[in-house]
């Protein structure tokens, strides 16, 4: 399973209290055993470190970004301007509106500029997370497998929740 | 009346489709005489060009910036993220999900970063020329009375419109 | 810095319910050290004190004006109509409908009469105090420069902020 | 019927763009012989003309107001605010967002100045005139009776509409 | 002012559950001494006793009707269906969808069939019972005298709500 | 396969306009050689129409009652109100909010009164249709088989149709 | 009444975090005595037990599937793709965007696969449980006696609820 | 460059009808030289043939697939549910509600089954395919090399749309 030191995925953030949501890609990556650096970059508030960490990024060894922002989410399209490397975003829950204007911020990037897009808040993250290993998965067949065990996994409990139903 | 050569406004647009909304901006500026420089400037296909623009803005002597994009559109605030002068976000109309994108995506900005959005399509375009005005003129006698008339007139318009109530 | 007794910036709301939100905009003006007044002005319980304070508002020595409302929120557009200041809008989240009905009905006035509106809520009012510090900054040196600082801390709380992603 | 020369009813709009929509409300008070005073109003444009109309309504003889606007539609609730007579308010579809905006900013009227709201677009300006006159009715034995002659034509256009089912 | 004893306003709603919101209503009338019946009425689970109360309220002397209903909110437009007099529907926020649901199945009637539509949730109840007076009061010099009172007695809330801001 | 003379379904609507939408539905019973009644039948028009309609359809031997209707949608959650027979309702697309107010209208019924709601406009109708195919065909042989021949009927369209990928 | 052993009806949901929703269709099927089967089967996570569900369940002797998810729901159009029995869907309403998702992955199927869908959440899962019954009840007398009796209940629980307004 | 004959890419969607909006995927893999499969396969109307696709999608040698669907769009995920490849997922556009229900449809997976969704309509497609080149092009130096060719040449548009301003 790839394990290396050098990260292969970074997961990016707005704001620290959007780690509530993001820690749950990170969980994923760590599960699956993929290296990968985290940090607070705010396309409002540091402009020039998210262009700085979005020119160097394929350069310093990342395969796949990860990005989560509330709100007018401008942090994944903004580093998916700024490199070619697939960016992964995630839309926090906003608290005004629930996280609509995260969504639409983040999926409705005009051609040219893709951003791939999970769903609203944890199940989102999970997902980026996920999205990320296969990814890497597609050329790794290590980590193939164990995306298959993951899944798996899954169906299992599903059998086992049964038992919840009373 | 405020009619220098270097301009105080500048008004920016996402792409040349945005023009047939944001020449109304224009047309106010012209109107009142504020010289205004126009170009079009994408942050996700040219985000460098837009760092420049923003950073230099006020250098350049700009007070106001007028800065219209539909769908994921993150000029407006991306702009405003690096430039301390008052930035106008107008939300160009998007085919397919009508402007709610473009809307949530420029007004809903997290505290620390304002955009002063205005409505969705040709009404908001208008009206950024005319804020940019305000802006100006809480500073400029002379435009202040240049929009005095303009509210005349506009109460002129509602007294004849009565006439095609038939 | 501006910091002269006489306000150049008044923040106003429709109701004293909406204060939690708006003294975000107060908290922001005396950080930067801008005189303002602040008071309950409703356009639907008392149009006619509006109408008092929107004329009187520029021989008052004001340059900007704050407005803060929720639901079908008219405090804002209504200001707006009656003086050629520019205003800012703060769609107040309601409670029925989440702001979505203070966001339409503050943004989307008609061609002629602008609003400058903020985010939903708090990160609204926070940004319409910063909007207006801009909005005077473009002709105050010291408010430019006071600005480049505030935004400087920005920058800085986002280092910062990685130790918390834990 | 109820057909004197001096009006109960004023139907005033926002703009003579809405009167393709606002005549429909016309049509009905016609169509039951109800008089009525119509006329362009706009809460933005002319505050001061709308002041003056909300005041005298009730001392012209007034008994009912239908105000329609679009978009961040102001002038029922602004009328509302300044007549204790009855303001039915009908939400002008507006391009950009379907008429979502001027629903919100005309229904969410907050507690102490009620607006009665009808449907979007053409059917709320029918009903609107239909409310006027249900509202005279109710005090009012011959237009009771007009109204019930209205709802038997209606059933009868059932009945008939069958034929077209092919 | 009008305290006979025989009701000239029904409030109506479709469970007990909109109680909580409806008692607004009541609280108004009572304020104003505006004599009402209230009772629970469903629209899907009491159909033939909707159509009774419906058919009846004008011989029983009613003048207004308001009724309350959440979710697939079909209350207020089916008693609007079987009386010529004004009925007013007031939106009771639903839980799932806070109140879409209940304001479009209200306010979205066809034309032909009005339904006075307020506010979601307790501000539309409060003006439910407002607007019944209102509609009273165009024809009540007494009530009339008393709304001036009513909204005299907002302006001053407003004025001593200012001490709030602190 | 079914096709006795005696209508098991019947196929309602509010207005002659919906019938270019539920003809969708006629056309997939037609198909099935399943007997059906069709007529307009107005909520708000005609309710005593509806009411004789609901009440009396299980002993006039309907299985299924099909219902569309736009707007504030109150056909098919009333018919429901007054029978125990399996309704559908079809969401027609209304004008101005796209049908969005018919979906929400039909589908978000109370606890105790069903309606098995399709999708807005054309395919909601050919939807409506096949479920009631459905239903009749967990208890008809026939029916059931003609189901499979449909089911299979459309996926030979699927393979016929990536000639037309070019 | 329908009582025996071999289930008529399946209820199946995505997650065993459905359950708190879906049980109500469950209780509404114990209080008619209708045999039923419950099972958690997921969409994305087991989809070949979905297939084979989903196939064999005419086989098995059901006549209707109600099928219960949130978010992305496919679950209800899914096992509806692959059967002709009717398939009911419940919106389980999802944390980030309050059922919206779940209402709209469900009931807007293309023509050709329809799902009788209710409403989102509690009255939802409520209704599913009335709907099979009625479905079941077209052509089983002593159900359509039983639904008969519930409706009176309902009507009961009316006349009662008059005693809590106060 | 790839441009092996074995497709690493798939492009399937829902209908014949969806290609108008996914050739623009295609477009772009035609383009950068990726070879690609494209081909009609529907959730609900071929769901066997849906599974055998994804089943087999990795052993075939797809390193991505691609799937457009509207409406109530399963396709995207439920090719997720049974492939560990990474699946991009393109709402196509609804004549009913515009998108909305597709976006929704396809964006909220729920945790382990992750779909990367790209905007509404004709841009979600363009970025669809440039998103599964970015994919393969983190693991191939030519195809990275031609992605920074592309986003120069959106560069270079950006400077000439200029002279379109007038």
């Amino acid at each position: 399973m790839a394990n290396e030191s050098k990260p292969q995925v970074a997961v990016v953030m707005g704001s620290s209290s959007d780690w509530e949501t993001m820690k749950r890609a990170c969980d994923i990556l760590d599960q699956f055993g993929v290296a990968y650096h985290k940090q607070v970059i705010s396309a409002h508030r540091t402009p020039e470190l998210m262009a700085e960490f979005a020119h160097n990024a394929r350069a310093n060894g990342l395969k796949v970004i990860i990005a989560g922002a509330g709100g007018a989410a401008h942090l994944p399209g903004m580093i998916a301007a700024q490199t070619t490397l697939p960016v992964i975003g995630v839309p926090v829950r906003s608290h005004a509106l629930s996280g609509w204007d995260s969504l639409l911020s983040i999926v409705q990037m005009p051609g040219g500029i893709p951003v791939a897009t999970t769903a609203v808040g944890n199940s989102g993250a999970t997902n980026a997370g996920l999205l990320a290993v296969q990814m890497l998965g597609a050329f790794d067949a290590d980590l193939a497998q164990a995306l298959d065990d993951y899944r798996n996994s899954l169906k299992e409990k599903v059998a086992e929740s049964n038992a919840q139903l009373v």
